[in-house]
């Protein structure tokens, strides 16, 4: 007899992304060995930590469901696939008595069979966070950070800075389908646009580091697939903390709007995060291409190379010039952009714009000039 | 002493479009006067019915408080502008004393000075509506219509008709801001990307018959404007009847979203509406110059050519292959296309598709060929 249905989908989620982790470790290692004899250098590859040829992934887990699951599974797939199979846990320091808890998850995943298994302590500021084994991060300068966003940006950092010391090949990530279906909402809330839209990428950071195995199965799959395990886990007082934004999406917004507009809504938004993806990669090569064609060799813009494009092209050639010339991205909104394309389509002898950043944008002799003001 | 705010508002809003419908129509028949005195020929332009030269723009209105805030302040400006302003309001015979309802809207809005004041009487079926003026319209056949869709449907046949017997410039219809956010949620829900996720477009219909000037403003200060002017309005019970999907977002789903999410979310869902649009625009502008790059003369595509294009651009140039072979594009899933962009991008010997409307997908000699099986 197999195992339990739910934990076969979960399985079968995990050794895909190995598979594929797999594939492209033996490319890099083949291309590695081949730059190694033409260079006649001997170096240890970034897979071949402690001796061991195998490659390591690392599950990033908190002791919650999704992530034990996805601890649990990556234990049972990777010494089939040759892979070595770790763990590292984060402690935000968030709770007393959080270091402890810490501690009991890597008991658990040490339990599942995980070497190694690392904790990694965080300390989250507003604006900065700075992790316990020497990772520093400082996160406000160039976005606006709350407290929900500091802590990912402390976690990830230290995800990152675990991943480098033990030359892991991968970071798995728990995010289901329902998490996707989130993160579109909280997208859709800026009302900054398509990219907005497009929720997590199913591989992301450095390298491609980051997976997300989760993230076309739903979290009710990946619970039951716990229990039908036996899996201790321990559930996160903040994910049903009202004063979280993701929390009052999780437990109010979703239920209404599946309630409102029918079963489907996780799905439809978790196919829209993809599409709007797709449709934001699309744009922006369109736009790096359209900025190419219209820059000087001092990076300024031709007016009548923009004027032609259409609206959500020339937006966005017009925001990667100001950016590329220093302005923070997560100030420069869309009404600053606007100011910036009247520029290009209603000229009336405007004088420079100042952008967030200290950014001037001057038209003259029809071009754009983007500086430092 | 002006006018309350909101009445200046709701006022300046009618008078912008009515200001682009004149330059339109002035532009039009300049262009006309230019050529039937090329042609030699005199018949009147189509503003010009009923013997007055000037432009005839309608207010389509139910009686609601956004429609009837829409017909007076079109009442106020258009004398002011030159514009004969009349109005339309259709009757779906959905409920008992509908007819009478009808007429008394029709009074309120000649009371206001409107003139021409039609009524139009629609019938609506669950797959086809037949209004009562000898328009006839079937929506079934290219995709599925529940009874909200075939309402609009045949709401639009009656509004059009109307307008082309009484040769009108322009329609204007009462949408605010609100139901614009409705209308993303609603496009949201279907999950079928960025086009589902733009509402309503300002301008839309035939040669941009229809004209939305309440678009930016919010229904709060629209509903103020009525009550400020001491406007008489009847509220369609069914805005309030939780069996209409609009209904429920209206009033169970939009709240609970602001609550979880700030009070921003009619704001970005608008902002969503007019960022989509553009990029929807852009996307499949990329899409039609790709499809005439790779079509040869029997239509059929170059699959090295496809094969470069980004996923958002192929699936698209993909979708208007298949529609152009006779594929409804109602029935045509995203699942459909991937199947499709499988012949392109994973290559195995497969057989040819059949695809919605009985429209084979055949790949032979390096090309694809969409043709009626």
């Amino acid at each position: 007899m197999g195992p339990h249905p739910t934990v076969a989908a979960i399985r079968l989620a995990v050794r895909r992304v190995l598979h594929d982790v797999l594939a492209e470790t033996t490319a890099r290692s083949t291309a590695d060995r081949t730059a190694r004899s033409t260079a006649g250098r001997t170096a240890g590859g970034p897979g071949a930590a402690d001796d061991d040829p195998r490659p390591l992934v690392l599950a990033a887990c908190s002791g919650g469901a999704d992530s034990m699951a996805l601890a649990a599974a990556l234990a049972f797939e990777a010494p089939r696939l040759g892979v070595r199979a770790g763990a590292v846990t984060v402690d935000h320091g968030l709770q007393s008595g959080s270091a402890g808890r810490a501690q009991e998850v890597a008991a658990r995943l040490r339990a599942l069979g995980l070497d190694p298994v690392d904790t990694v302590g965080v300390t989250v500021g507003a604006h900065s966070a700075t992790a316990a084994h020497g990772v520093a991060y400082t996160g406000g300068a160039a976005r606006r950070v709350g407290p929900e966003a500091a802590a990912r940006d402390a976690r990830y950092a230290a995800l990152d800075a675990t991943a480098e010391r033990r030359g892991a090949a991968a970071v798995l990530l728990g995010h289901t389908r329902d998490d996707q279906a989130e993160t579109v909402l909280l997208g859709l809330a800026r009302g900054s646009g398509t990219r907005s839209l497009s929720g997590m990428a199913a591989v992301s950071g450095t390298g491609g580091r980051y997976r997300r195995p989760f993230l076309l199965l739903d979290r009710d799959t990946v619970r039951q697939g716990c229990l039908a395990q036996g899996i201790t886990v321990w559930e996160d007082p903040h994910n049903h903390d009202p004063a979280y934004t993701r929390s009052r999406v999780r437990h109010e917004a979703l239920p209404v709007l599946e309630k409102s507009l029918g079963k489907g809504v996780v799905e439809a938004l978790a196919r829209t995060a993809q599409l709007s993806r797709d449709d934001a990669d699309a744009l922006d090569q369109w736009a790096a291409d359209a900025q190419a064609d219209a820059a000087g060799d001092d990076g300024s813009l031709e007016v009548t190379r923009l004027r032609t494009l259409p609206a959500a092209v020339r937006r966005r050639v017009l925001r990667r010039a100001a950016v590329a010339a220093g302005s923070p991205p997560g100030f420069l909104f869309a009404r600053h952009i606007e100011e910036v394309d009247r520029l290009v389509t209603d000229w009336r002898g405007q004088k420079a714009l100042n952008l967030p950043g200290g950014v001037a944008v001057l038209r003259a002799n029809g071009r754009l000039f983007f500086s430092p003001s």
